[in-house]
């Protein structure tokens, strides 16, 4: 029988069967729009409250900053553009990174060709900004500060205290794109001065197609979805109430486990990642302390990630190439060129990301297979055989 | 034990076993992120490939032309925002009715603040758009024409048909909010020259936070939520499996129970709205037979619609008061007021909207227990003390 091993974590999580529990009561029994008046509705009008409570708990927020969406895609485009239009009079100046989320990227690629400025900042060869690099770009123009908590590709957590604080000295506001960070690392919105804050519920072991934006007491943000008075008007549209209570649920189990299961997965994450390196012309990306418990990126050299994504498949490993969001396209990673590497480079890296459910023993197998695979890729390999004799 | 009688299957339904069950595997299970290229991910894609599949059937549209978006609200703020945007400089005039729901005014509302112009087309006594009235509101600057499929307060069903004519003629796009008729009444969107079309699965026994845009071949729209490369570079997010997997399964039930179901609600409507008529000085609001199958919308002089709503709910009977997606707000329905009734007689009004577990003898007893209530609020009411006697 073929084993299987998950180390994609970082793409999406199953849903805990506790979580899922607590779900199920809300799609054919208590189903009631909580926006009605009547009894049934009740029930889940308090499902939803109790939901919101405890997200806004985990991350030190008040209950009435957390504002349920679709998820994380969703709440980075809300967070840039409700406050790009909100602030519109005031100024039309963004900074965000090289190395955000396409979600990010690309809504701020869309208000470039509406008249906004947007500035990319560069990150270091770890995948760090610079805080005098973004002290710097600061202008009077800069409504917007989005720098991301923690990169899904390669792991770098970034100095997000040190950004809240610039920020708020310089009166910009400051979103943080979280959804790799929410339930993997400790996260205090007030302690950080964070003003928005996106996450999504599939990466913790909640259900897909469920997120929120934690919008800091009065900050102007206008609407991305019109229409009904939910979520207090923000943000419009029947709530998908199983959704919310499997969110709550899961973020509240992730924070519980957080200390012991983040201690775990860096024990894991470190001896995957010495293991590999011990594989000739092997190297890791991203940062080697500031980086998530799961993560694993690394680049073997005349090696094509994508064929040992295929090979890994073949036998029952499921890892990724890039960011598995943007899956599909061919260019190298934008992330792997921003931190340096060459074309060649990004196309000769893969990520490996651990989670719940993984193992030690997944561990050694992972690393004995690697090892067997980028070998015999090697030896396929012209440039490589030439280097070699 | 107090008898429990749903009639607000408009503001929402429960999901059927049936669809939950389906939607099953794909929590804890079949999880994998569609977007990646590993074995375990091919059973989503080809999950979400079938359900797209299914839902293009149902109303003749092809499999490319279903987005999934995260419910109605959020189809309908793409619609008429991706149109405005992807037209801006074509023209900036959008025509739509008093009627709309408010993801469709509010966000219509919010173009206007930024520049482009919104016509609010009246209707007849009966909720029905004039057609001569569209003609004549067409303009140069016109991109889009929207108009709701049927209404979701008075149940009138507008002549689709005739407007995507006009709208062809005239080479303007059209859009129709179909988040009221989408399982209920047959939708074909090639006959009927529709370019645009929301629904939502929370409506036909699907889950919540799930639903669609058809968007026609060829029809440049702006993305509303930029990102990742998934729904084909128009929606960004992760997908919601299990969600997309409800939403097909829902709505191929639904589609196989149309003709059936449709003519048992009729029957259970009228009936309904027979008894309900004998109540004295009480009015029927909407179309007689341009109706969707479950809805009934009434109104009862010198009575207080909140309060027929609470004293049902204290029997364990829930209806609605004007649109659940608004409540909360105290305000007069903008729908009942559109077709010419006083603030009083909006407030009078209550909704009674019937669905899969509806009975005849339900039907019945609440006829007769309405009655009761009606008369005892009427006893206590001044004016209605004075007329009588
Ligand atoms: C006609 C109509 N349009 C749009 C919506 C919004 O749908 P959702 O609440 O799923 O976002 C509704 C639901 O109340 C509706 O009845
Ligand atoms: C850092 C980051 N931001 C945003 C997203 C988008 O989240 P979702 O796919 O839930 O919309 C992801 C998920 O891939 C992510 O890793």
């Amino acid at each position: 029988m073929k084993r299987e091993i998950y180390m994609d974590y970082a793409a999406t999580t199953f849903v805990k069967p506790e979580v899922l529990k607590e779900m199920m009561p809300y799609f054919t029994g208590y189903f009631g729009n909580p926006s009605s008046v009547y009894y049934i509705s009740r029930k889940t009008k308090m499902a939803i409250d109790k939901a919101r409570k405890c997200i806004s708990k985990v991350i030190n927020a008040n209950k009435d900053e957390i504002f349920f969406t679709s998820g994380g895609s969703e709440a980075d485009n809300w967070a840039i553009k409700g406050i790009a239009m909100a602030n519109e009079k005031r100024g039309k100046h963004i900074i965000t990174t090289e190395i955000e989320h396409h979600a990010v990227i690309n809504t701020c690629n869309y208000l470039e060709q509406h008249g906004f400025k947007i500035t990319y900042l560069p990150v270091d060869k770890f995948g760090m900004v610079n805080l005098q690099e973004l002290d710097e770009a600061i202008t009077e123009d800069t409504v917007l500060v989005s720098v991301m908590f923690a990169n899904n590709e390669i792991g770098t957590i970034e100095p997000i205290k040190e950004i809240g604080e610039l920020c708020k000295k310089k009166g910009v506001l400051f979103h943080t794109d979280a959804v790799q960070a929410v339930g993997n690392v400790p996260i205090d919105v007030q302690n950080m001065n964070i003003d928005l804050l996106s996450m999504a519920a599939h990466k913790f072991y909640g259900p897909k197609g469920m997120g929120a934006l934690y919008v800091k007491r009065g900050v102007k943000i206008d609407s991305l979805i019109h229409g009904g008075s939910q979520e207090r008007g923000r943000r419009a549209g029947t709530e998908n109430i199983a959704g919310i209570v499997g969110m709550g649920k899961a973020l509240e189990i992730a924070a519980q486990n957080m200390n012991k299961e983040s201690k775990r997965l860096i024990y894991l994450r470190d001896k995957l990642i010495d293991g590999l390196l011990n594989i000739p012309d092997t190297s890791l990306n991203g940062h080697e302390i500031n980086r998530l418990p799961g993560n694993v990126n690394v680049t073997f050299d005349f090696a094509d990630g994508e064929i040992i994504v295929m090979a890994l498949d073949d036998i029952g490993i499921c890892v990724s190439t890039g960011s598995a969001c943007s899956a599909g396209a061919i260019e190298p990673s934008h992330v792997l060129t921003a931190i340096g590497l060459s074309e060649n480079g990004a196309k000769s890296s893969i990520r490996l990301t651990l989670g719940a459910k993984t193992t030690e023993d997944d561990v050694d197998y992972v690393v004995k297979t690697l090892g067997d695979i980028v070998l015999k890729l090697r030896e396929n390999n012209k440039k490589w055989n030439e280097r070699m004799h």
